[in-house]
C-alpha cells in the first residue's frame, strides 16, 4: 500500500538519493549536479510543496511543486517527478501525479506545466495523457543526452 | 534607418523607460513590477545578450535574451522584446526578433523558446510565424491580465 504525503525532514536522506538516481540516469530531468543533503534540503524547501511516496514506512518517490514562471503566468505551475529504480512499475508516479495536481489546485494554481517531456519517455507520457494532459506540439532536440545527442521534448498542461 | 546593436551603458535609462511601458500595459510581459535604473542595470547585465534599436541615434526598442531553462534544456534561448509605443508599427520589431535569433545562434543556443505569447496579441504572433516560429498549441488562461481575467498563451519554437 503506497500513500502520498507531503515530506518532512526525516525523508531528505531517501529524497536526495531517489533524485539523484534520475539526475545521473540524465535522461528526463533537465539538472545535470546531483544534490548533497545540504543543498537538497534547501532545494526542497523553497519549493512550493513536495510529495513523498511512501510504501511499509519507506520513501519510493517524490515531486517537487513550483511556480513554472513569474508574474501574470505565475498561476502556472510546474512540478518534477522521481520513483527510485527498485520501485518504478507499481504504480507510484501515477500517485504522485495525481497528489501533485491536487496540490497545484489546493494551492491556487490554475495549470499545470510540464515544460520538458522527452519525447521517447513513452511511460512518462502514457500516464500523464492517460491523467487528461494535453500535450503542446513537440520541440525538436529539446534535451541534450547524455551522450551528447539531442532528443525532443513535448511539453503537456493540464489545467486544474 | 533603424540598426540593432548590443547595448551600452549609455541606453539604460531609455531600455528601462521602455520596458517599463510593457510592464505597465500589462498585457505582454509576465513580469509586474517596474524597473529602476540600478535594477535595470543589473537585470539587463545578468542577461546572455540585450540588443538595442536604434532610430536617429535614440534608442527605440530593445530585447533580451537568456537560456530559458537550465542543464540538459539550456540550449533553448529565450527573448523578450519591447519597442516603446512612439516608435510601433514601423519594422523596428522585426529587426529586434531577427538580431535575437542571430545572436542566439552566435551564443551556441539551439532552438529560441517562447514560452507565454498572448494569444490576442495578433501583431506579435504574425511576425513570429512569419519569421518560421512554430507555435506549440494554446495554454487556456495562462496570462493574468490587469483586469483579473485570464487570456490564452501560445508557446512558440524556432529551430536555430
Amino acid at each position: 500500500m503506497t500513500e502520498v504525503r507531503a515530506y518532512e525532514p526525516a525523508d531528505i536522506p531517501a529524497m536526495v538519493e531517489i533524485w539523484n538516481e534520475v539526475v545521473e540516469d540524465g535522461i528526463a530531468f533537465p539538472h545535470e549536479d546531483a544534490l548533497d543533503l545540504q543543498s537538497g534540503t534547501a532545494f526542497f524547501a523553497e519549493q512550493t510543496h513536495c510529495g513523498v511516496a511512501v510504501a511499509d514506512g519507506e520513501v519510493i518517490g517524490l515531486y517537487i511543486l513550483h511556480p513554472n514562471n513569474i508574474g501574470r503566468c505565475g498561476h502556472i505551475a510546474n512540478a518534477s517527478y522521481a520513483v527510485g529504480s527498485a520501485a518504478r512499475g507499481k504504480g507510484a508516479g501515477r500517485l504522485l501525479v495525481e497528489d501533485s495536481l491536487a496540490q497545484g489546485r489546493a494551492h491556487g494554481f490554475r495549470v499545470m506545466q510540464f515544460n520538458a517531456v522527452v519525447a521517447s519517455n513513452a511511460g512518462a507520457r502514457h500516464l500523464y495523457e492517460k491523467l487528461g494532459f494535453v500535450q503542446l506540439g513537440t520541440i525538436p532536440g529539446g534535451f541534450r543526452m547524455p551522450d551528447g545527442s539531442y532528443a525532443d521534448i513535448c511539453p503537456y498542461y493540464h489545467e486544474l
